[in-house]
């Protein structure tokens, strides 16, 4: 029975988020039809990260396993095939090594989080980016983040429906640049809590438009209180651009 | 009565092009319709580029003459109010100076055209770019692009409803790149004829995948003959990203 593992891409805006509801689009219930549309077997999908509603994918990582053998290469085309005219996409398809998990084998979640930073509206990227008028100070911003690096309580940036049974999580990379009219948040971590990125770019961006200063996030972060919390940040923004795996079968 | 100069961005995919026809969605309807609404005035808007249906811009310059003097912030931000929601920005606006003209007084035209270059269908940037699942040998067809530098009759490359009085034009700059998974064409010229960055994007893409060789194109230019060019590249992948003009009022 092997397990295929895979790297795909999708537009999080037509979803109410990755995992499967009765009667709602999500991104793993259109592949779950898909991949039953192409081989007739009912199976369950995992995946490495569970993203909101409206939440963007460039590197989520998911695998099945399927009774009978197949070419990775026909699965991944065969799934594609199936999907259309679903704005999601299989990248690519390997045959997982050993006891490999999609979800429980991860080492390392990245988001990255896009502000279109200008007066005028997105119009291209529109659903996309998050768009915020006032000017945004990136260094500020970027000073902001680094308080956030290490391993901390994040109960103050994690929403309140969050599951997990710890709010103690490390973030290993948090970082805040400029790149024209856009400033680009990227964070990595083994694992983040619910909301906690749009929860996190929120906050930092009270600090770029000047309302908070950096220590006010180093004491909303200390605080290990919900309301201490800045503005959650809309979903537009937000994508899942990788996923890393130990040793064998390591990510791109 | 003042000149307002105006670089917008739009995407093209919900529009029968630029230019105005009644009972269709097009981009200057939508924004002469975005006009009257903020200030009763009924006036043409005037664009450097009558892009194609399903055509995009990223850098388009317009103009409109109204009655009443506004500040050009007012303008802009009033526009993009009365846009909302439909996919096209005004990025800035400016009076201009003397007898300015969008279209009659443009130098040079840029176009991008983008081309996805995997065996996966785009998922995020669909209607974005044009999928092409055969590898591209993006040298070559940067070799091939070289053939088309300089004055010649574009007649091959010109689709045959082409109004302009001439076939011949001068291009100054005909460059392809790879950008990972992304062929990348920019091309700038005085002026373009009608379909022409997409004929030869099609032509220098037989190239890519080796069907044709440099030679080919050649040939297919000097043949001064729509039947000697390839095939006509989609509109999805092409850009209007910018326009330039002398002296007075140089855009950027």
């Amino acid at each position: 029975m092997p397990r295929y593992r895979m790297t795909i891409e999708y537009d999080g805006r037509p979803y109410k988020g990755f995992q499967a509801q009765a009667e709602l689009a999500t991104v793993q219930g259109s592949l779950e039809r898909a991949i039953h549309a192409f081989c007739g077997e009912a199976v369950r999908v995992n995946a490495a990260g569970r993203t909101d509603t409206g939440v963007h994918a460039l590197g989520q990582v998911i695998h099945i396993d399927l009774e009978k053998d197949w070419r990775p290469e026909v699965v991944r085309n065969a799934i594609n095939a199936h999907l259309v005219p679903e704005p999601i996409a299989i990248l690519d398809c390997e045959i997982a090594v050993g006891d490999w998990h999609a979800r429980f084998s991860a080492t390392e979640r990245r988001y990255l989080y896009r502000i279109l930073n200008r007066e005028s509206p997105p119009a291209l990227d529109r659903g996309r980016v998050w768009h915020v008028r006032k000017p945004l100070d990136a260094d500020a911003m970027h000073a902001a983040a680094q308080t956030l690096i290490g391993h901390h309580d994040f109960t103050t940036f994690r929403d309140l429906a969050c599951q997990a049974k710890s709010p103690m999580k490390t973030m290993d990379v948090a970082q805040v640049r400029r790149e024209g009219d856009e400033v680009v948040l990227a964070f990595a971590s083994r694992s983040f809590l619910h909301r906690q990125v749009r929860s996190m770019t929120g906050t930092i961006a009270e600090v770029g438009v000047g309302r908070w200063a950096v220590e006010d996030v180093r004491a909303a972060l200390e605080a290990r209180d919900r309301t201490a919390c800045g503005p959650v940040a809309p979903s537009d923004g937000l994508y899942l651009t990788g996923v890393s795996y130990a040793a064998l079968n390591a990510s791109k």
